[in-house]
């Protein structure tokens, strides 16, 4: 397996544009995007858990559930969550976007990410689908402008893709994704388009992505936030060759773990961007007595709004991870719990047996000034280990979100 | 019911005293407070849910469940939490208060909130529970010196009494109580002491407790962090002369009556003294189909990340609070909502029926402006109503956070 360039164009037989159509006020920002494959697709989508849903989301859960969508286009600046008109409008993007396609509207999937609220200014999209299609035909590899399109808060763009081999073919899967705010996924994260030109069935593919996305999306924290707008959508146009993936053989496993490298650094590229994040911190629970229960320790830790100021300051304050384990509802014996912090700049030990040790503040310091930064929990319970990702606690994130409307 | 002056030494018969032993650097600030009765007590005692608990918490847990508890030490400055020679130095600091008072130890709790994981000084202790003691007996009326001396980041002390009539009586409930950060209790919260010269029997005072602490203190929250320490005691000597209370009856009620009076307004306090809170924010979830929905609606919003800091800007962002109903883990149709803000500046309606609503932006601003800013929901699916408590996201929450150890 290998990390090549080209995003969600890097796949066999998609295409990618972006442009700014005017939903957004500043014309420098992209703020539509549209993907497409040649072929016919194979199609996944997640969605968020959210009771309130916003319409574009409810829209692609009807439309995916044939298995078999072709095109994405979606919009930043404007959720269309709770806003009037929402259907319509959703429903527009979708048939403006099959019509400029050549497409049946049931194998176009929409997607919205922005305020909550207000209406979408559907005329920006009536005005320039064209203009988007017109860009998609002349220069096909637009995955980058793609990814700038759908970004809102974000600082960076999330564009990413990997190439493996599956009986003897040379398979892609590629995406991008956004993702800042309201991070808190459950079944489905934010804004991410994935691509592939596997041959695999419909049932395996969901089944694919439904794995991939619980040890990956779902183990991401920004906020504790779940947006109303949460969507994973994976495409598969199956020009790579390979026999189709039609069961949980050798191939199955060679696609999920491609598809799991990309989505889980997909995911932490998203936490490393959480608004107004300084750090990414990385929680893993070792030494726990299940998968569950690691997860539900490490997820406490890095949503812990207490554990992210200090990580902010860089303050080795590891009472407040003992804290997040502890009202995390998994029962143990604080007795047994070790604690360390590390980065690039080392590692150091601070409390153990569920007690402090006297530590180099110095050097505790030093690697919590990376920017990368590790909180390594061992349970001493059994053999279950799984990592979570987060992010620090920011002025800037209060600063973004005291105003965001405006 | 009328509110009155004296804290927890309101009731007859309680003395208290505070002071600076030295736990702390700042001599200007207070770190050890006493309360003790005159006469034998009926005690309860809530404490957190925390699997992690601090040593002078599973002390107290074992010590009230005699019943008869007559006297608090408590500390400021280090939480006594996952430290070296924790239950040795909580049950030094129980004998040490026991001693001076000429009490049994088994009559003394003890209580510390601050640092997590470091050692408690009890050298300071030690060398001043004497004057400690000395204070008391010359100046039984320290209510105000011990409220001071359980503060942490708190910036106002929270110290209040109410005297009610039961059966011809007047009955006095008051208490003082600190709690700024990692404020999230579930069935307990921070250091919070009640004390009453109500007559009543040891089980009815605990289910006063536990029904009180359940519709006020568990109804705030400051940042979703369960604290190590929370606790929440009452000590009644019951020197107001009324006949016992030993079921439920109307004395019992106009008890639990007052008693809820004066613990709404003490986590009301703790809410708005969040850390580095500008505003008070108060979510009433009504039209909910039962209490407990109602309770978990109004929560997830008062914990929602992102509505604390709309707050914080003074934004009217209903998106937020909608979108925390959502992941609140109720079953509701988003159509059916209504949102509204509300404060002294007067009250704007800003989504009906789930969608967003034309509302003038400069009226909302001014509303959102005020000290104590209400979110007001309305489910229309039943009759139930609850309220909770919590507070606004700020850059200072960030700054005594990112560095607190320090």
């Amino acid at each position: 397996m290998e990390w090549i360039g080209g995003g969600v164009t890097a796949a066999k037989g998609f295409m990618a544009a972006g442009m700014h159509c005017g939903i957004r006020p500043n014309k420098a920002k992209n703020d539509l995007a549209l993907i497409c494959a040649e072929a016919p697709c194979t199609s996944a989508g997640l969605f968020t858990t959210n009771k309130v849903k916003a319409d574009p989301v409810m829209l692609d859960m009807e439309t995916i559930r044939g298995g078999h969508c072709q095109a994405i286009l979606a919009n930043s600046g404007i959720a269309n969550a709770c806003a009037p008109n929402g259907r319509k409008h959703a429903e527009e993007m979708q048939a403006l976007a099959a019509k400029a396609l050549g497409l049946s509207p049931d194998k176009v999937l929409v997607g919205s990410t922005g305020v909550i609220g207000q209406e979408l200014p559907i005329g920006p999209v009536r005005d320039h689908i064209g203009e988007l299609k017109a860009l998609l035909t002349e220069k096909p590899e637009g995955s980058d402008a793609a990814a700038h399109a759908i970004m809102t808060t974000d600082t960076r763009k999330k564009e990413l893709a990997v190439r493996t081999t599956i009986a003897g073919k040379t398979v892609t899967i590629g995406g991008i994704s956004k993702g800042s705010g309201m991070i808190h996924p459950n079944m489905g994260t934010m804004l991410c388009y994935l691509t592939t030109d596997a041959a695999i069935a419909p049932d395996m593919l969901r089944k694919a992505l439904l794995a991939v996305c619980r040890v990956t999306f779902n183990r991401i924290s920004v906020d504790g936030d779940t947006s109303t707008n949460d969507s994973l959508i994976i495409l598969a146009d199956g020009l790579a060759g390979n026999p189709e993936i039609t069961a949980e053989n050798e191939n199955y496993f060679a696609f999920v773990d491609a598809l799991k490298t990309l989505c889980t650094e997909l995911a932490r590229r998203m936490a490393r961007d959480g608004e107004g994040a300084k750090h990414l911190i990385t929680c893993t629970v070792s030494g726990a007595r299940s998968k569950e229960e690691a997860e539900t320790l490490a997820k406490s830790v890095i949503h812990s709004t207490l554990t992210k100021a200090a990580i902010f300051g860089c303050d080795a304050n590891w009472g407040r991870v003992l804290c997040a384990l502890g009202y995390s509802g998994v029962d143990f014996d604080p007795k047994d719990v070790d604690v360390a912090f590390a980065s690039k700049a080392g590692q150091i030990e601070v409390c153990a047996g569920g007690v402090g040790i006297v530590f180099d503040e110095d050097k505790a310091k030093k690697i919590l000034s990376e920017e990368e930064v590790e909180i390594l929990v061992d349970m001493h319970e059994g053999e279950a280990a799984v990592t979570c990702w987060g992010c620090d606690l920011t002025y800037d994130y209060v600063k973004i979100n005291g105003d965001y409307r405006t």
